[in-house]
């Protein structure tokens, strides 16, 4: 019978990379990676190339035969890695500063060699347990009371999608197989400094973008309350259904943080989703010095904290927690017989919390990353950052013709050369000019925004490699560039 | 000035991982990676543990202290592994078999250590444009055209809703802004053999799963062209809009092909937008003999192909091809100011082309897969499991009792044990038994669906290290469960 067949081997060309030469080259990348994270200080922050350099670099095909590993990662090192902007740089001060942190990026190699993929219990036990235990150990470092299901999404985009889209469920019930069409406009409610991720889910979900109310903030850019509430009383009256406020701790481009408490008394008064963004700010309710921000955020309906911002995660790992995880099943799951498994009902199956089937094992660095630091660890990293972040704002207001532009909650310092005598239009020009200078050198790198209209930059610290010495030389660059600047307006 | 101020180092324990201790714990990785990827196929590949023994292992909360590496190793190993379904194992046949391939693997760690987010050309030009490059790579090795633009996004789940976002904004310009509330119903048609992330996808635009039209299919599985022409009529006649067909080429339950040209031939005609989903197949358009399952999708709007899948890169890569880019642009893109750079206009930024904005730097192991391998490389591969799931077939055919439930024409077979004289619903519990016995051994695993009503089984070959000898061994496996069962049905 069968085994009695000729055994005919499967010719040997058709293997993976055989064992001995992957642990070779493995080597030779951790050679190269240890390497990288203690020097990477040393390289252009932001990169140098012009857009089209890299890809002119790369032959029009891909190769029709097999190439040397060795050959490969000689390429990456030349072509692609002057192509980088470095992330893991200590003088990335851009956007929001984040770590991709040794034992993080440990996990992320173990979690590629497994490949295992948890859309189903079965298909990923310890990828679908470890998701939902470190979920549950985040959320009671956040303080966050039982009830709040945590799962991990890629990113705080698809997050909110996922919460808003629970969020639609509640208010239009059964919308998930009806759709909208027919139905009465949705609303949500926003504040003018929430992130474009929400407009985005929005869009998404087919509320359309001219169904979200950006609701005016206070001169500290906090959401307004009783705004909040004279529009949803506004659109009751005019037959719009409120679906979702979005209230967040930690804005993006000021890191504000939203009245939580009082949004969350109104949503409670009037019924309506609260889902609060503490997208980058989330880790500092680990700090009890600074839990207050937090206040209230125990009573939204759902929660996005992404560990992949300030808890030394690398890139992709966005928390999404849920009060009523029974809402976003029904807003999304859908179990195809090909995905029935025997444990349907007796175990959690996390394809049922989102859109995306494929969930890869990120838990794994998130449970890495809390071992290695430990609590008291982030919290200590947390706070340096902080104080560094606080260093800068205090170098800035001693400083003649700088002004800070909004408070530092945070670690994240915004403000702007606003020399007197000079036209805020020219002043916004004036901070873009800094900005590309110092950029420029290859020291640091940081972002600008705007706030009430005007140019304004940003320093945000979340590496762990950053040190005074960076945050001093940023300083040392931005009034340096600010005073050559002036001084040639003068001269002209 | 600054420069003298007093220096106050900050303290040496708000670091990362020191880099010499990264260089060894990496190394221990390394070690184990190596030695896991020779003796995978040792290990049971379907993990023997029930629901929610992985997580009664774990403390109840994370550690206050930080924890030495080699213990957080340790235990990865030892309460981690366990709770593994094997997806590297030579003998995982379940769902779409996969690989996470050496290449793959060496990339994903560099990914990491990057850490960099191609959100904007700006923050990772090398990102972006080796996304943009490989994606041109497997378009030319795909035998389509120019003018579609990939990118690549983490599931096909994504990439669909992402290409139904497009068509809905094609067939309601303006829905971004003004949502979908008081347009007419609009339509999605795709077969009744097309995968779950469809009609999620749908739910999730808020055109309701009611707006999903399952197109009947012909005795091979593949959607009817004729019944798909008559419900646009009829639709269109009743005022509901088509919005998007969605053509399959391998479907999830028998990868079956629609007839993807006859299908583009109506959508050109009755102007609606065609997406294809060869998430599985899309890799065999690289094998000439196989190319005419493709015939026609050069004339889609969109197609989505996993690397993830079958081109033995690790979860996850999705690649989402569009011939209408501006469409997902129009659907999709918002720049705030904070992401505002100098190179707009001259760069595409990638976060203009679906709802996430962090995109983590999932081109580099594509890139280092297709190098490694070559095109002909990757050929030879998918020839051979193609050739063994093949070979399964003729051992199922030449088995009294046993049936093939659908062709092979890729590398996923589909049968049932289907002895005469037993009911229909008694075979379909012979079946689940069967799988659950064969699944049990740790031999090997495979998962179930149902065609026409009736449980069948899938066994799908798309793993690197698999051999004969794996294939050979679940049919052993299989038909010797199933004479048991036999055996003992007659006994009672």
């Amino acid at each position: 019978m069968d085994q009695a067949d000729p055994v005919v081997a499967s010719p040997p060309s058709v293997g993976d990379m055989p064992s001995e030469e992957f642990r070779v080259q493995a080597e030779a990348a951790v050679d190269w990676v240890a390497d990288y994270l203690r020097s990477v200080g040393e390289l252009p922050v932001l990169a140098r190339v012009r857009p089209g350099e890299i890809r002119s670099a790369l032959p029009p095909e891909a190769p029709e035969d097999g190439e040397p590993f060795d050959a490969i990662l000689e390429d990456f090192r030349s072509t692609i890695l002057p192509g980088i902007t470095h992330w893991n740089h200590p003088a990335f001060f851009a956007w929001f500063a984040n770590t991709g942190s040794g034992p993080g990026i440990i996990a992320e190699f173990l979690a590629a060699a497994l490949n295992s993929n948890a859309m189903v219990w079965k298909s990923s036990p310890a990828g679908t347990e470890l998701e939902i235990h470190v979920a549950e150990w985040v959320r009671r470092l956040l303080g966050l009371p039982e009830g709040f299901e945590g799962t991990i999404n890629d990113t705080a985009s698809h997050s909110t999608l996922y919460a808003l889209g629970a969020a639609r469920e509640v208010a239009f019930p059964g919308v998930r197989e009806t759709g909208l069409s027919g139905l009465p406009q949705g609303r949500i409610y926003t504040s003018e400094e929430a992130h474009s991720s929400v407009e985005k889910a929005v869009m998404a979900l087919g509320l359309g973008r001219g169904g979200v109310r950006r609701i005016p903030t206070d001169p500290d850019f906090r959401m307004r309350p009783d705004l909040l509430e004279a529009a949803i009383l506004e659109d009751v009256g005019g037959g719009v259904r409120p679906v979702a406020v979005v209230a967040t701790v930690g804005t993006t481009s000021t890191t504000s943080v939203d009245p939580v408490a009082q949004v969350a008394e109104l949503c409670r008064r009037h019924g309506v989703w609260l889902h609060v963004d503490a997208a980058y700010a989330g880790v500092t309710a680990m700090l009890p010095e600074l839990r207050h921000h937090f206040d209230g955020w125990e009573q939204a309906d759902s929660i996005v904290f992404n560990p992949h911002k300030w808890l030394f995660t690398p890139m992709d790992c966005s928390l999404l927690y849920c009060r009523r995880p029974e809402a976003l099943a029904e807003a999304f799951s859908l179990t195809p017989e090909y995905l029935r498994t025997r444990e349907q009902g007796s175990a959690r199956n996390l394809m049922d919390s989102g859109v995306a089937l494929g969930r890869r094992f990120r838990a794994l660095k998130l449970w890495f990353v809390l071992r290695y630091f430990g609590a008291e660890g982030v919290r200590e990293r947390v706070r340096e950052h902080i104080r560094l972040a606080r260093r800068v704002a205090e170098r800035v207001e001693a400083a003649p013709g700088w002004e800070m532009s909004a408070p530092v909650p945070f670690a994240t310092a915004v403000f702007r050369f606003a020399p007197r005598g000079v036209v805020p239009e020219e002043q916004d020009r004036m901070n873009l000019q800094i900005m590309e200078e110092v950029n420029g050198s290859g020291e640091v790198f940081l972002s600008h925004t705007k706030v009430l209209e005007r140019v304004v930059l940003r320093l945000s610290v979340g590496n762990l490699r950053t040190r005074e010495e960076h945050v001093d030389r940023a300083w040392i660059l931005l009034s340096g560039a600010a005073k050559g600047l002036a001084r040639r307006m003068a001269a002209d």
